[in-house]
């Protein structure tokens, strides 16, 4: 296999995106080549297109975004054994040092050294998958089953995130869990929780359309509205949060309405800051909190409050090990797992299409009236 | 509330079970009074009715059968908090001493001190649930959610069984899983990994009605019919096992003819030494064999093929802290576990219709040609 | 038995301690009578001497102190087993409800019903300890072998908090820790963790004595005496935080100066929020925040940098299930355990002396310049 | 640096060993060049020495020995960073696929392609330490600090399997430890034990000499000497296994002869097939059994004696994850740890005096009375 021409997605400039061609080289002995052909639209993208910087980290050079993908094997490295050409693939995008004491566990997604594709944290860039083609090391390439769609496999980036959040929060089955926040990061932690037997699923959301969504396509059981409040002192914002948490706590279910009764995993998915504030007192003594969203990076928490009922903070970042089990669960055709392809509310296909798709992804409602929770870009 | 008159099923000896009339007094101050009304027949129960004795463990004193059962409450002590007359509940027989190390930490089912309903290990015998009314303390018995039917109660106990293995197995979701036998336990366990993300439930038994009833109605995914086979030779018996591994890992599933892959956790519930031997054989290293199923106590073993691939033996006897977790997962009308009502295959009604109810639960088919898989008395 | 009469230290007002006489009746059938004979003090006993009150929780009757206790059997119900007259023990002050599903799962430190004894937090208070006999649940005292004396007795209570602390960290042998605060609750978080093979314990606190005690006495391995600030931003509060984060992972240990390197887990035992924040920065990605400092109630805590780097934030609330391996660990003439007598700095005997004893414990020297680490009443 | 030669250890028949010469070419870029200074002599060596195979696994081609080593860097290679040519390092041989979902979880030491120096069973045989230089993957590589001795660096290897074992187990301090064997790594797994806390450590052997020789250089607690017994029927092994069993819970401990009562974990360091029954028998309710010892393959157990009190039979394959604890427990003194270096009875130095060695390690006593339990070759 020699190096060919690509065509990619560059971004060199808030809102500037250029179709530009590239030379890739043949795959490495240990790498595959692999046309990419659905991605997924994330939030950080979404920060980077728009502002050219994702919170504190600014691009420094010319990058192509895009994180959340699946393709097809089209070339593979001399000592690749688990994959061939023709392959249905989903792409793990993020490549840990693997020298490290954490690498070494297992928790590579903490790795210091970690390079990942579409984020400027590193210099220079890891290069997105929103291209023709990519070369990437096989051992991060995840073969699907026929079972498994490549928009499916396009989910498997961020459901990743929510079945790490899950493995973390050590959810028993038979739980209350309350999730904070019915973005698609929100929807996919609710979806894991169902899939894994909880008992009941509240999803709070001040988008009204979203938690009806949530509840309507089955990710969660309970759909709570929050009001937006604009309050000043601590004392006003935590008085707010506890009624929010007792109105989550007095919530019902089914039709027999009995009460979902006290909250043992909250996932946080917001970052805001009364949202956590909320979380604390919904969540039952020897509970966890898991803090997914990415948010206002210093709040003020009634931190007692959780420790001395042992109601522990525990944080998530991205995913390890997940690949393999979220393509196993999606294969098995596990019965809310399945509806997850419902996430994927608009869909553009073309490398030129990409400007309009994030113009899309940075709206609430699309123009007939359809919430925006996931756009994907096919190629 | 004053004492009374309860009519029991009692057994005196050998298929020898009388209906007498006892006296029951007033529930004590932590007590609640139970009208039992629906009970599910146990091997153990078959096993007393039909010998007068569950293998070591002779009876000495007539014995009331019965430990899988759900009921109304119709009396409550003075002390009793969550309980009120009228309560629909699932009976948690087992009286653990709650003054040992294990009790205080949680693992009450491994207490020596435990008391058992219709077990005659202990003496006097703690007599069973096939009785009109029973007196038990409150802190043991569950309140059912009115979406939660009795009969689905009376499957609480075994079903307790298979999630306390469940947790004890740390099962990942996106495993795969093996069952050893298609009994009540076996089914249970095969759902319960189902409504916890299995990616695919491979079960297998020498009876080809069970397996295919396990498949047909969404306890397992795959079937494995495995012939009886009398072999000799240790030589002989440990390939035999190896063979029968090797059928399960080459076994596909789904429409896609996936291979189901290295076994996660397998659930062994025969109690029969050549399936323990598969199972050591069919395991993926570092994976985990659940021992639920007693038969032979003294068993020939290819230990080192499970030690040097860490794959661990990890006992299971009964269940601790199961009963709400089970009921939240029954209440919530999870996808696999609203289906477990189908192991109830025969019914009889009234205390005069036991001894034809043990007559029934020790048959393969009843004389419809239906399979026997869990005989309920309802009272 | 009969009842007796007993003298007690009663606590009427704020330093308002009165030696009163009161009726014991004979222990019940599942109590022990004990003689305490050993006891010292805690903080929060010192704020309900000071204050009348402990935080929030203001004290509504006459109250007795004390909940660190050792003593003798003197008389025994007649259902006990495990204890007789003469026996020396140590008590187990706290009363879970033991019917909630945290009691059943044996986390009964975090049971809402709990009863402890010197706590003004449920109505009518629960005596404390500081009086000459006591009728106590005989499943909650604790027989101590003969090579552990009746003052080591009294440390298994907060011995136990620090054990609870260990055990919630999950601590891995060889790692590095860091204690903040040097009182007696975090001298003991630091000979628990030499007790469990840390590679080196750092210890902090703005008291230089302190520190240098916990070196010298074997329950460090290196101090930093961390200097007072009064800052009023919360950038400059961070920045401060995150030097002193690197003066811990930068300091040297043992004869070769090796680096301590980076921080495992991290005992935050003061409270105090900049505390909290250098503990965020100093411990390594992937570690643990064991939180058991009761202090200033909400925080402003740079939350992101704990959540993206995956450290959690772990509560700790007194203990569970602790007693008995403290005690083993103490009569195991552990290393470092069998050093934790040390903590007792001051010593005072007879009811009389109690108000002289917690006038001590309130101080930072005693008259002959040693420091007060905890004070010891002996009846 | 260019390549160089290097004289080497060969074996190339039972008892046949040669010093060769090889070529050792340069370190490529993620590569140091280390001179091996200190080995240790294991039992699968000295199999390989004495039969020229181990078990099943024969030896194809000539193959130097050696895995538990020391030495100094003496070359690095172009991409290597944290290690630099004078450091003295401890020599991980196991080099795992790192492609596999168990190696991706940090659970390397199962990893099916693994490749061990001096072990035969993947061929060509990666070859061993007992050579002047040899060339290795640097991130399998770990610096010792200035307090650890090259000779300690050589029982890196063993320690590591040591707590190995003692994570599985997941040993709660204060906890009583039964070990099995009182050859080098159950006199390791005791140590490892001691240096977390255990209460009491009861050591087992049939040799007298090894079990006073563990208790009084402190690596165990209480010492049991096991009489031969040639039985027949399963029922007289098993009597005599609970007869054992009886013997090591009814065993005293310390100055006031206190019971070292019930077994929380048992670690099993024969592979000989009574004391993995006696294991069984004398493991408390709820405890663990840690397989560690290789022999009988095929084994006859009290199984459900094990199952029904859910005392887990654990497989222990060398190590993942514990060199880098092991060295900060080394450099940090341990109390217990710092005594290690009394396993080492017997050294030899040079290539020359490796057949000495050999011949050494295969004895019980030296010529002067001493007992054989590691056997260091320095070179």
């Amino acid at each position: 296999m020699s190096s060919s021409e690509v065509r990619a997605s560059v971004l060199h400039g808030a809102k500037d995106l250029r179709v530009e061609t590239r030379t890739l080289p043949a795959p490495s002995a240990t790498e595959v080549q692999v046309a990419v052909q659905a991605t997924g639209l994330c939030g950080s993208d979404l920060h980077y297109f728009s502002h050219y910087r994702n919170g504190d980290i600014i691009v420094r050079e010319p990058m192509t975004l895009g994180h959340e993908s699946a393709g097809v094997v089209t070339g593979v490295g001399s000592e690749v054994k688990h994959l061939q050409v023709g392959d249905r693939v989903a792409l793990e995008v993020g490549l840990p040092c693997e020298d490290c004491a954490l690498c070494k566990e297992g928790r590579y997604n903490i790795c210091k050294g970690m390079r990942f594709r579409s984020s400027a944290k590193a210099f220079p860039h890891f290069q997105g998958t929103l291209q023709e083609r990519i070369n990437h090391p096989a051992k991060w390439v995840h073969k699907l089953p026929e079972s498994v769609t490549l928009e499916q496999g396009a989910l498997v980036e961020p459901l990743s995130v929510a079945m790490h959040a899950r493995d973390r929060a050590q959810l028993k089955p038979g739980s209350t869990v309350l999730v904070l926040g019915a973005g698609a990061v929100g929807l996919l932690c609710a979806a894991a929780c169902k899939a894994s037997g909880a008992k009941a699923v509240v999803i709070a959301d001040i988008q009204e359309d979203r938690v009806h969504f949530a509840v309507q396509n089955g990710f969660a059981d309970v759909a709570i509205v929050v009001p937006m409040a604009r309050l000043q002192t601590i004392e006003d914002k935590l008085a707010y949060a506890k009624e929010l948490a007792g109105r989550v706590t007095a919530s019902k279910v089914g039709a027999g309405e009995e009460e979902v009764g006290e909250v043992g995993v909250t996932f946080e998915c917001t970052g805001v800051e009364s949202c956590m504030q909320t979380a604390i007192y919904a969540t039952q003594a020897g509970g966890k909190i898991m803090i997914i969203g990415m948010g206002t990076p210093i709040q003020t928490l009634p931190i007692s409050a959780a420790a001395l009922r042992e109601v522990d903070l525990v944080g998530v970042f991205r995913y390890a090990n997940n690949y393999p089990e979220v393509i196993n669960m999606l294969s098995a055709k596990n019965a809310t797992l399945q509806d997850v392809g419902k996430l994927v509310t608009q869909r553009f296909e073309g490398l030129d299409k990409i400007p309009e798709a994030f113009d899309m992804a940075g709206r609430v409602k699309d123009g007939n009236g359809n919430l925006v929770l996931k756009v994907v870009v096919a190629m």
